[in-house]
């Protein structure tokens, strides 16, 4: 994608693409609790995204992907996430897959990625570096590439789990949804939108939606911090830029610590393991970064559980 | 409970129970897997009971107990879960409680009844040794014990279990469930029954059902392996027994090694924590200790998360 070209979207992509993947997928459960913030209890809704097969969100997109481009071999690039998704939906589909992904992933996810049969290369620190091998090897082997966010294909099979939003906890108003490259929230922002609204968080060191909020446009944006793996891409991506431009307001930020302190609540008190992605976007509503308005009625997506250790 | 007492106990008990309960407690979700069993996949439910509040199934009965009993303090005796939720209910209604423990308990649970504002009293190696120091700071203080296991109140909340799995999975024909003292299995015969069949499954080092079942009445019996805090009781109950002894068939047991690849499992391919306890019902199905018959509807219910780290 460029900036010039303009993909449109739809919920319809959505629900079609709903079609081409439910039956791959789980069903992820709802569940109410009562989450701490600055100004009492709230009442919040969790989606266990974390519990969706691979451990996160991304196997709606990556199976829908596959599905829709027909291509027997693929190449994809993510922090962990997207490629372990690929590689279970290459296995499930009878397909081959190659893995990029940056030497600072999860050791979990890059054997979990080589358990489902994929070829994984390593390279880099950062998601950017190991965009640039997965370009050379697209060029080289002729496979095309499942981009993690900046494709239609991904984000209406992200899109997915906001029509799953809308089916089971219809009386939600907000949801908090974390943003990496964008595709999750544009795809939930299509699914919902009209509906509820969808409340964007980054991590203070992953700012790809704030600072294209700022600039006008999607820029390149620095990664570090805890969630860099999942949510630092090199920038925020032209088609999710071109959904959630006039589809959520201002993205909200959270530090490391007020991830880490979401973390250890959902383990403490829930019995939830959500790795720092997955729990991004609670962070904004328990650290006051966000506050619900009057009458709000409010959830978030735990949308990874990838982690290889159980909070401290 | 002697042997010769007998306590009416019917559905209507815990759907009497539902109602003193059901606004303190988390509605726990469902969650459609394919669990791998030796004749293949196996569609199956899981309710997720180890994301309720503290942790496991046990403030069903932990509150429901101390409401009806309208004591203003109270002495609890468990392996862990059952006095950790008896700390959350007393905290939750502003009463007192006093848990004894035995010294092999989890420090994650010794420290959460800390927390909650529960005096804890450590005393020997398992729960049959615990036991006999709280009654006697029952005959010191003059405080009520909450039996985790053997008393009317605490089958019927932990019963409420049964009715929401009637509610929210009625094609299930066969729920696995795990047994310690009983009053788990019992609640949920009774809320289930003549609608949904309860298997019940044992740790091999822990066979209080199995032995019971075999000697037509409750016997003293060991309580050895990793579930032995929470499913070794000294013998099972009394009035469990008078619930179960009619209403389920035999009881399966598993080994410690079974019960490790449970929860191995469900970490790796779900991303729900178990506690051994947690996953001995599911290890009858994954290792064939139970097979379901022709045209079954598979449920178990994953009934504590209170581990101290992943599964390796």
């Amino acid at each position: 994608m460029t900036l010039n070209e303009t993909v449109q979207l739809d919920r319809s992509d959505v629900e079609a693409a709903r079609h081409v993947v439910a039956e791959h997928l789980r069903r992820t459960p709802l569940l109410d609790v009562d989450v701490p913030t600055p100004d009492g209890p709230v009442r919040t809704t969790l989606k266990l995204e974390s519990l969706q097969v691979t451990g996160s969100f991304k196997p709606r997109g990556a199976i829908n992907s596959l599905i829709t481009s027909g291509a027997m071999a693929v190449v994809a690039c993510s922090g962990g996430n997207h490629g372990l998704a690929v590689a279970w939906a290459a296995a499930r589909l009878g397909r081959t897959a190659t893995i990029v992904v940056p030497a600072s992933a999860a050791q979990t996810k890059v054997a979990a990625m080589r358990r489902a049969g994929a070829e994984v290369v390593q390279h880099g620190d950062v998601p950017a570096e190991a965009f640039a091998v997965a370009d050379r090897l697209v060029a080289e082997r002729g496979w095309p590439l499942v981009h993690p966010y900046d494709q239609p294909a991904t984000i209406a099979g992200q899109g997915t789990l906001g029509l799953e939003l809308l089916d089971d906890a219809p009386a939600v108003t907000h949801w908090l949804i974390a943003v990496g490259g964008g595709g999750f929230p544009a795809g939930v922002a299509l699914a919902v939108g009209g509906r509820a609204e969808v409340v964007p968080v980054e991590p203070q060191g992953c700012p790809s939606l704030h600072e294209a909020q700022r600039a006008g446009h999607p820029v390149p944006t620095g990664a570090e911090g805890i969630a860099r793996t999942s949510l630092g891409p090199p920038s925020l991506g032209v088609l999710p830029w071109q959904v959630l431009r006039s589809r959520v307001g201002p993205c909200r930020l959270v530090t490391d610590a007020q991830i880490v302190a979401a973390q250890q609540w959902l383990w403490q008190e829930v019995r939830v393991v959500a790795e720092p992605g997955g729990a991004t976007a609670l962070a904004a509503l328990m650290c006051g970064a966000w506050a619900p308005p009057l009458d709000a009625r409010v959830g978030t997506v735990v949308c990874g559980g990838n982690a290889d250790a159980l909070p401290a």
